[in-house]
């Protein structure tokens, strides 16, 4: 099925992708009958995974349309990768979509064997949530936005919510989106780990640090299991790479993009990956400080920002719970069969949960520091031994989450742990 | 898929089967070329899943046909169920033979639209290990070989052994026998906890246990993740139903059959089976002791074979890991780059399937105390009074072995919990 899927693709230009919008009535609806002839196309991706057009038609209507290309380009180096991921992006948007259309841009069209997809352009004044922490601007309901969405995604893709037929339905589907697994595999929870020709850090600074990295026999052996749970637990359809960078926000809206790293993985993986991209935000703004703002004030505000993600996400998920109770075959109500019972139940599920989004959000801050992969918020600033101050009070906090995790009981310990490693 | 391999199928009985075999190669060949004119057909199937026929030639040879139908036949209700399940058995049959050919009985042919195989005909004096078992036979290969068998099966079907595509291309595959699991996930982790026309317990005697199975909180969220491990762990390719009715043996020979419920899950549900209803046996020597035999040192016998098998497995699965240590994309040997670190992370890793197992284990003896379906270890007690004194036994025990599995550090502590519970 795969190669039948793929045949027939051929990369577009602006030219090519005119004629294609043109006969593909999803797409050419969306711009309007008669402004067809004047699109102004914009190619906005960054050319390492896919080309990503903004097209815009004469009467304003906008679409965005995204091309998978058959490999990842990382540092130079081109690594293959299946076209085969843009489907598993589609249909993870349009599940995601369905179950939390609020913060999940909507799909007009996808064409298989052109790992092609047209979808929602989202307006200015829109931005990468990332750009918007470096820039130092508060976004007062990204806390519930975002709690909203891991929620309702995580909670109605899980066995609390289906039954184990159509679970296990998904997971078959989403088996076959392996390579972007294995990838994560590699650079997040191997590379950081042993010598690798694509591992980085702010060199000479962190050289000690990335090598304590790579002979912590304790964080190696926590992280192991951490690996495991990923490549094995299937217990949500998760996002897969849901960091500051795969967010668009205004003050008003919040839009989760790009999962195209979408399959049956341990929900932690999310929570942690958003949460763990805060902290690295928090710990990036000492060096962004100035003159003009000391950025203790935004500071705050990231920290408020995670406690009050968790503390919401907690809420609603245990909210979706009590109210379907009845759905799912994990939890029967004929067993947990009193509000005593499945409130203990729920606690301890939570408490799994929270545990699991500490480890794997601290493997995700490991890794954007002694990894391939770095981050803006700290690629940003430009001098190099204060960026690795910054970075090194990050390592330092995410190796002690992730190996004392089963001790944390709350996260405003969390907030309490990241603070204690700060040094302003 | 499944339609179209499933059109095609009628049920044999004798005289189609016989005209069966002579137009299929794969199984005439196994009977001789002459003979199949005389062929002795027996049937010896129970009749709740299957039938099985055994096939004699007039020159000796043998085979066994096993055709599935279309549902499962339990205390009277009939239950549908796929005859894909046949499908299952023959394809990890198939591949578990692969890999332990030396107690996995061969496939000669499978016909998916038939739910058709033809296998290996287990020779006299073969005979059921639960039979065995109930009359004190003593079996002194049956901990190596059984843990030869789990050893290899798991070790070589876990991402300790294979890379992650391969994994996750038979994660999908076997997430089709889905019905299977369900069945499992209803008769073991569900229906004991909760009051169902399916359960039922040797009453009046055991009421009250009964009773305090589904009011056990405690229990009941422990039965919740063993449940959740179930579903959402993928581990190996587990057979998925290890009692001693699946294991056919001689003192010289351990035969394992019957694997329709295989599919990629938690590698403890298979040793907990195994380690689980050798217990079951043990408490029930009570009640077949009698002037003549007081088992004893039968009893004895059963508690070294425990203890042995989970040894013997303990280390011949560390062995397969230290030897394969390049292999499977778990582990890599550039992060797990010592011995001292490897070793600690196999410790680890066997403590935890050491719980799952202990968790497993006393779940499974725990159904076949009040669940649907009892053991013949057990049921074979005439005196209600007797059988449900070791009933009450077996199931002390098994709760707080599920409760404080995590507590418990070797199998010899496990010993003294059986003992401790024994009231002889």
């Amino acid at each position: 099925m795969a190669a039948e899927a793929l045949h027939g693709f051929r990369p577009l230009d602006e030219a090519s992708l005119v004629a294609y919008i043109k006969a593909t009535p999803a797409l050419a609806s969306r711009l309007g009958g008669g402004g067809l002839d004047s699109l102004e196309i914009n190619e906005v991706g960054d050319g390492n995974l896919n080309f990503v057009y903004i097209v815009k038609s004469s009467s304003g209507a906008a679409i965005v349309v995204k091309q998978g290309l058959p490999y990842v380009r990382l540092v130079g180096d081109s690594w293959p990768m299946s076209r085969e991921r843009a489907y598993f992006e589609a249909s993870t948007l349009r599940e995601h979509g369905r179950l939390c259309p609020e913060h999940t841009p909507e799909v007009y069209h996808f064409d298989r064997a052109m790992s092609l997809m047209g979808m929602r352009y989202i307006e200015s004044p829109h931005i990468i949530l990332r750009k918007g922490l470096i820039a130092g601007v508060e976004y007062p309901l990204l806390a519930d936005h975002m709690s909203d969405y891991m929620a309702k995604t995580l909670f109605f893709t899980s066995l609390l919510y289906n039954n184990t037929t159509d679970h296990k339905n998904g997971v078959a589907q989403y088996c076959a989106n392996v390579e972007m697994s294995r990838l994560t595999e590699q650079v997040v929870f191997s590379d950081p780990y042993r010598v690798s020709k694509f591992n980085r850090w702010t060199s000479p600074y962190l050289d000690k640090d990335a090598e304590a990295v790579r002979q912590d026999d304790e964080l190696k052996l926590e992280v192991a299991e951490l690996k495991s749970m990923f490549m094995e637990r299937a217990q949500a359809l998760i996002h897969g790479d849901l960091h500051t960078a795969s967010i668009m926000v205004t003050p008003d809206s919040t839009q989760v993009i790009d999962p195209e790293f979408g399959f049956y993985g341990p929900m932690g993986y999310d929570v942690g990956a958003f949460l763990g991209n805060l902290i690295l935000a928090y710990y990036s703004q000492n060096g962004h400080a100035d003159q003009a703002n000391d950025r203790k004030a935004y500071k705050k505000w990231i920290l408020k920002a995670i406690e009050e993600s968790w503390n919401l996400f907690q809420k609603k998920f245990v909210h979706l719970w009590n109210k379907h109770k009845e759905s799912g075959e994990a939890y029967l109500p004929d067993i947990y069969n009193s509000s005593h019972l499945l409130s203990l139940a729920q606690k301890k599920y939570m408490t799994n949960l929270f545990h699991d989004s500490l480890g794997f959000g601290s493997a995700k801050m490991i890794r954007r520091i002694v990894g391939i992969a770095h981050v803006e918020d700290l690629e940003s600033i430009k001098d190099a031994s204060k960026r690795a101050e910054c970075e090194r009070a990050a390592l330092n906090c995410a190796k002690m989450l992730l190996k004392g995790r089963r001790q944390i009981e709350t996260i405003e310990q969390v907030i309490e742990h990241i603070q204690s490693f700060d040094r302003e």
